[in-house]
């Protein structure tokens, strides 16, 4: 089964559009696991036990591991996650760019070395640096297209034969780089009139959306703006908003997620299309 | 000293353009050094110190070590540089790109964890995913502009009013990220004109030139192009050409790499203008 299939599976089975983010900060960890060798992995771990039912991808970011030298968690973490919920796109955030023979040691890390299913990179470096990915054609390949950050709009708006940059991208992406139907963009959801955009360049293509939660992001008009006419094709992420939900009651840190997890995705259901 | 003073202090001590870049092939390595469990380390380190004396910096490609889990060989490998070569500057080749929260994290990756002297980073999500790093005011920041890659045009070379992106990318770095004087731009060999454009554009800001020797850039172009008025505000990187050099006469690699090393810094002294 190739990435898009498991994607949908994935969806159709948790009824579910919500990607949880895996930044674990380790300054914002719960006082319990602090001083833990394996803190990180813990955290993780219970935040994914009590979301599984509720996502249809994870998605952790690589720099928060990499800032620590924490790669040793990372893998153990995509171990747990390949191994309890091999039904659940694991997709490892990492944005990378380069020629293509160091984009093939990349495609390694990401594919090889932490078992994702699907990566992000930067499209700047053109075809041949997101070749290599693109020949393990099992797996999925998400273009950074329009982010969601600020600073988004300096290149990304600039306009090329009078349509912003970030359409070009839509279009070299689904028409001639997604030869092998596995690739998806990154689309972020400050821009729901952006989104529409690109839906309507690029067919059924899976979008990855950040940007609701802690980056403002509104549910009802993204979802109407990038949903297929099925009510798929996204993985809207929330990441802070879920991993430092603040417990209520007599609730933990992980039953916290799990209620903001749900309502997140209930949250996105009710805007969706029926199937 | 910031970035940009050491750089200049090593192309003058070493009277040198020559960045040595560090892109460890395992398949490669030397006989005597595999199955070593540090042999990445000892091949870059005998790399090191054969070229030493050659060199205005040195680049080691995190993509190498990502792939092999290798980090902790390139933490020796930073350690043993910062230790017996200070005044050489280590720029870490890792292109990063991301959202200001995750920059900081990437930013401490390479300034704080690898002690780099400076990184390359991608400038597709525009002026907040690159500012983290320009806080650290005494590091380098060198940004993707056009690369030597086949599909570096993809992008690269879409026109916007008139000019091509690279061009923009130039003058946004050089007039308005630059402004604590510590950027560098990345401008492939395999475009000598478009060296001379970005020049034009940016003063004596450093370029870090890639694809001379393997990727087959002509030094005598490129020096030209590419020069301040003193002869300097170049890095030229040459790195499967030096590191698996092949060995003449009794040779070893290591010697081997010193011979290709003098010979791409002598081949580009010879077209510099004087001091």
């Amino acid at each position: 089964m190739n990435f898009i299939d498991r994607l949908n599976a994935a969806i159709a089975r948790n009824y579910s559009l919500l990607c949880v983010g895996l930044d674990p900060d380790v300054a914002k960890l719960p006082e319990a696991l602090r001083g833990r060798p394996d803190s990180i992995f813990a955290f993780c771990k219970a935040i994914i036990d009590a979301t599984a039912g509720m996502a249809c991808a994870f998605k952790p970011q690589i720099a928060y591991f990499a800032a620590l030298g924490a790669e040793d968690q990372l893998q153990m973490i995509c171990n747990y996650l390949r191994e309890q919920y091999p039904h659940i796109p694991l997709v490892l955030d990492a944005k990378r760019g380069d020629i293509g023979a160091t984009a093939e040691q990349y495609a390694r890390e990401a594919y090889e070395r932490y078992r994702a299913d699907a990566v992000t990179v930067n499209p700047y470096m053109g075809f041949d640096s997101v070749e290599p990915y693109l020949e393990w054609k099992d797996r999925g390949v998400i273009v950074l297209c329009r982010t969601s950050n600020p600073g988004g709009s300096d290149l990304q708006f600039l306009q090329v034969d009078g349509k912003p940059l970030y359409q070009h991208v839509a279009q070299l992406v689904s028409q001639q780089w997604n030869r092998n139907g596995q690739c998806g963009l990154v689309v972020g959801a400050t821009f729901p009139k952006e989104i529409a955009e690109v839906r309507a360049i690029v067919g059924d293509m899976p979008l990855l959306v950040p940007g609701i939660g802690a980056q403002g992001g509104d549910i009802e008009a993204t979802v109407h703006a990038g949903q297929t006419s099925n009510g798929a094709g996204m993985m809207i992420n929330s990441s802070r908003a879920i991993l430092y939900a603040k417990p209520q009651d007599s609730e933990d840190f992980a039953q916290a997620a799990a209620r903001v997890a749900r309502e997140t995705r209930d949250a996105i259901n009710r805007f969706r299309n029926a199937r």
